[in-house]
């Protein structure tokens, strides 16, 4: 083997930051008029579902800074519907029920707690950008989605039967959590996630302006458990993550080599990482007792260079996109500043562990593919997809012509290039992060739309773009606008995916109202009428069949904490109540046969209308009730 | 003339309440499955826009209980914007940023302000019903959209020069606002927004259970200042209001008129009314004093029957959706319990203020059209299109037949059912509440979408049915599901919106930052990189220009209060920059040429990254700095 570093492309780095930085980065953004919008007006209209008909996958997009998580049917590319996840929802209470708020505070870090406790207890914003769903042998298997959050460096799972968020966890030593990914093989245990931002550890405020003392951490998650279950310290700043369809390596883009916290310092290497994580060697080392304790009671390795359980395999400045081929042979790294995609082959990680091999000898391609790539997808049939940000365009290029190219042979393997509008981040494939590509649609996440819909004021919608895939040629079919920001989605087929219609009285989730019902007096909360003092605290049980609150009415005295318990009883789908207190700020979403609850002090005197926000009945409107607030 | 009422058509609304609430309040929900799914496949598809191309019209949405107004393309039925209003959101930090937070508080209502004091400030939660765009001369102008906020009794505006909220007003004397209508003629000078839910007067807790001393109240908002100019006290709950063509009068839908609290006595009677107000003659009533104050400054007229200010028509039990055809002539109220819609003749009011002519007199036309009518829209061809609510149909019916039919001809005003999927609530036309109603497309927005979606749990999303009434068959061509849950929508052609690329430095809505920056010694913002103590409280100043904040750090001490001051200078569109602050909760948008501003307390020590949240840049993930928070 030799050692190919000298392959490594060189980057247009310092032209991109030299002279007018927009002007040079935002590519064609600049000059969109430029080009000719026929080109992009090859729709076939085949992505059209017909009034009646259904669509073919389930999407989950992220929602970026807006917190949550969408699902989007593809190839109509319509929202479905939007899950509070880290934001506050006005519509279903996310934030304000009991239920969200022990959701999104029990499992807060101490110095979160102690933070928090006088600025409404837990933050209301969130930057989600990787939702991946649980796997079973290489593919989907429609339990779980997790998905990060950057901004707080949380990690949320949603359960797939509710599609509701049941979990959140804030990772300790971290700083924010960026690339997230699910372990694919043979079932998912772990969901890795990548510390971005490097602090002091511990971050107490004892370091302060020392670079040299700042590090990151890689996170692996007990997916079941929802519990942190290691953590390993590298050099550089983690970016994107994948796991192999082995259930040995998980990879992780690693820039920052430089270890600086300017801009000009954090790109001045011309060579970053990509590290490689041994999971058993770490959870031998974790058994061995080979870690230190920082926040919380979590084990943390050391892994930064020279350790056992990582290697770092050089790449050109600042990688950015991690993708395993579905064949689960080759990880993409791509180049970001560099115009290359490196190509590892995941068999050659068991030697390089082995220092048999140099950590350059894992890759086996390194195609020139344009300008700033940063995602690849895939579909099944040999071919990678990766978005160019600068070129505004996805390159299609052949896997194999790239390994044989690398390896010496004369052939090109680009296909195709296809414009997309503009600067495309994340793409993805109908299936292709799974075993099961199946080559059909490519979505293109483009960051700026400027000119492709009609003016909505300063602030643009993105543009997610659908590309039919499953020919020779890409074909642009669909500009799909989003709100802020979808940075990542998954596409799956919506064989796998079976969501309840209504909820489940067993379910666990209810397990603690019922608790206090009990403990209330109130034997089955299916037929609650009651309000029960409890010193100054006042709960009120009801439950809701359209158009009918069970009570008409109920009275609290001013400066009560009083707490409301609905039980919506109907048992039909999309038979949703809603509980709206006017002039309260009291707003919830009951389903059908849910229970929730919200807790709230009522300090303003007054005849109080409560209201069932949710359309229910012809009479939906006249469905509500009084609260009177006795004046203290 | 001679009193019609004996044609007040009967209500089946005994056999609604009666057995099965949810069977029969349901209509076709039970059983979808009875509908054959291939009457709705006449999908033409020319609803589509290709990629390249542009909607035609501007869509503007309520949110519902979501709190925030949407911007949709029609016919491409894509949202293309979120404007939050009264939710919080993550993304563009509303609710958050010193900005928002005062258009969110300034003119809240006393009690208002002390209720909120411990709780954040203002609710979190709006419940958002019908948008509607300033008038000039019968049709929009493209200056402002109002919308309500039934939740909390409030109204809000917003810019369309750069889609965003300018101002927030709490109604006094009301508890919930629901129906909203702009003046139509000669430009836009009130906004009549209705009070639902009737509470004594004050509501300070001296009357609880006494309905007897229940009102609600019509009020009147000066839309330019964004004050309450008068509000009118009325027998009954107000619903939904329109406005006329000519300038003289607004009337609403008014139900219990038993003036009952609870579902069986609000439905008692078989008839409640149409309230016309004489605007003249409030006017007058004001200038002369004729009124009384309760809370706030502002003059109550008392316009219950038999007051000269009114005028209530008798109209079959509870009606709901008030419609002014695009002629100018007539008034639709909508029957709900009653199969029909009465028109009145809008000529005749004069004569009915004058006591020439008994209400029912004003009532030319009572077409029954089937269960549940709650709204009617127009082509500008003469006929009105109605949505049946329980028969889950959209009726079209011709306006002239339907006034021949009434005065005695053998003729039928009906000429086309079409079925919607289900259960539809508001209607709108392409242009349709206005003088230039066109006729191209018919939007129904359905309460249920049930089976029409692929299954996304137990919440379903609603249902805006894209309908093509260009020809003389209705086709329904498109499916557009949406998040809970829009009211209401209005649908301009986008010859009349122009909003702007970027902010405009000059404009008012920066003046107060920088008079403080000025009086921090900042000359312009647009250069600021200043770190500005005042006591415990400190002003961070930076410009933004990708992907870089002018400051790379500032340090503050634990326990500061900070307020970060974000300049994009930036000044190409969708340039769009972020300011988030990892693990404070602290996030928001600034776009191109604006200036933003947050305020949070430093209580958490340690090295804290903040970066740019909007995709700005090949190395905008590399766009961050570093706060310092010094241990107390």
């Amino acid at each position: 083997m030799t050692d190919n570093s000298e392959k490594i492309a060189d980057v247009s780095r310092r032209s991109l930051l030299r002279g007018s930085a927009v002007a040079a980065g935002m590519g064609v953004v600049g000059g969109a008029s430029l080009m000719p919008i026929s080109t992009a007006r090859a729709a076939s209209g085949k992505n059209e579902v017909a009034p009646g008909d259904l669509d073919e996958y389930y999407g989950f997009w992220s929602g970026g800074q807006s917190g949550e998580l969408r699902i989007m049917g593809v190839p109509s590319m319509r929202e479905l519907m939007r899950i509070p996840v880290f934001n506050r929802c006005s519509a279903t209470g996310w934030g304000q029920t009991d239920e969200s708020i022990k959701i999104l505070t029990e499992n807060m870090l101490p110095r979160e707690k102690e933070f928090w406790a006088d600025k409404g207890g837990f933050p209301s914003n969130g930057d989600t950008h990787h939702p991946h769903m649980s796997f079973t042998d290489g593919t989907y298997d429609g339990r779980y989605i997790w998905v990060n959050d950057k901004a707080n460096t949380r990690v949320a799972r949603i359960r797939c039967d509710i599609m509701k968020v049941d979990k959140i966890i804030s990772v300790p030593n971290a700083a924010s959590i960026h690339g997230l990914r699910p372990q694919r093989f043979p079932k998912t245990k772990y969901i890795f996630a990548n510390d971005e931002h490097r602090v002091p550890l511990p971050n107490d405020g004892t370091v302060l302006d020392d670079p040299t003392k700042y590090h990151a951490v890689f996170t692996a998650i007990d997916g079941e458990k929802m519990e942190v279950a290691w953590q390993v310290i590298v050099n550089g700043n983690l970016d994107n993550v994948d796991a192999d369809y082995q259930g040995k390596y998980a990879i992780s883009s690693c820039y920052n080599s430089e270890e600086g916290v300017t801009l000009a310092e954090m790109t001045a290497n011309e060579q970053d990482w990509a590290v490689v994580f041994d999971i058993a060697a770490i959870e031998a080392g974790v058994a061995a007792g080979d870690f230190k304790k920082y926040e919380g009671d979590v084990p943390v390795l050391d892994g930064r260079k020279g350790s056992k359980y990582t290697r770092y395999i050089p790449i050109s400045n600042s990688p950015h996109g991690v993708n395993a081929s579905p064949d689960g042979k080759y990880m993409m790294i791509n180049g970001k500043l560099s115009p290359t995609v490196s190509v590892i082959e995941m068999a050659k990680l068991p030697d390089l562990f082995a220092d048999k091999i140099k950590p350059r000898d894992a890759v086996v391609a390194e195609p020139e593919l344009g300008l700033g790539p940063l995602h690849t997808a895939f579909d099944g049939r040999g071919n990678a997809y990766t978005t160019l940000f600068l070129d505004s365009q996805i390159c299609k290029w052949n896997i194999d012509k790239a390994i044989r190219k690398f390896a010496g042979e004369e052939v090109d393997p680009i296909v195709e290039k296809l414009d997309v509008h503009y600067q495309p981040g994340h793409n993805h494939t109908s299936m292709g992060e799974t075993s099961q590509a199946d080559g059909k649609w490519l979505i293109s996440l483009n960051k700026f739309s400027k000119d492709r819909y009609i003016n909505v004021g300063p602030l643009k919608p993105e543009n997610d773009q659908l590309i039919d895939i499953s020919g020779n040629k890409m074909k642009l079919v669909h500009d799909g606008p989003t709100f802020a920001e979808p940075h990542d989605c998954i596409i799956v087929h919506r064989s796998i995916v079976n969501p309840s219609q209504t909820y489940d009285r067993e379910d666990p989730m209810f397990d603690a109202i019922k608790a206090q019902a009990k403990a209330d007096g109130v034997e089955d909360l299916d037929y609650a009428e009651d309000v029960i003092r409890d010193g100054n605290k006042v709960r009120v049980y009801m439950h809701s069949t359209a158009p009918i609150f069970s009570l008409e009415k109920f009275t609290v005295k001013q400066g009560d904490e009083v707490t409301v318990v609905v039980t919506n009883i109907d048992d039909v789908d999309d038979l949703t109540h809603g509980f709206t207190i006017s002039n309260y700020g009291v707003a919830m979403e009951i389903g059908p046969q849910q229970t929730a609850s919200v807790t709230f002090k009522a300090d303003m005197p007054g005849v109080h209308w409560f209201y069932c926000q949710w359309f229910c009945h012809a009479l939906h409107m006249e469905m509500r009730g009084r609260m009177f607030v006795e004046p203290a």
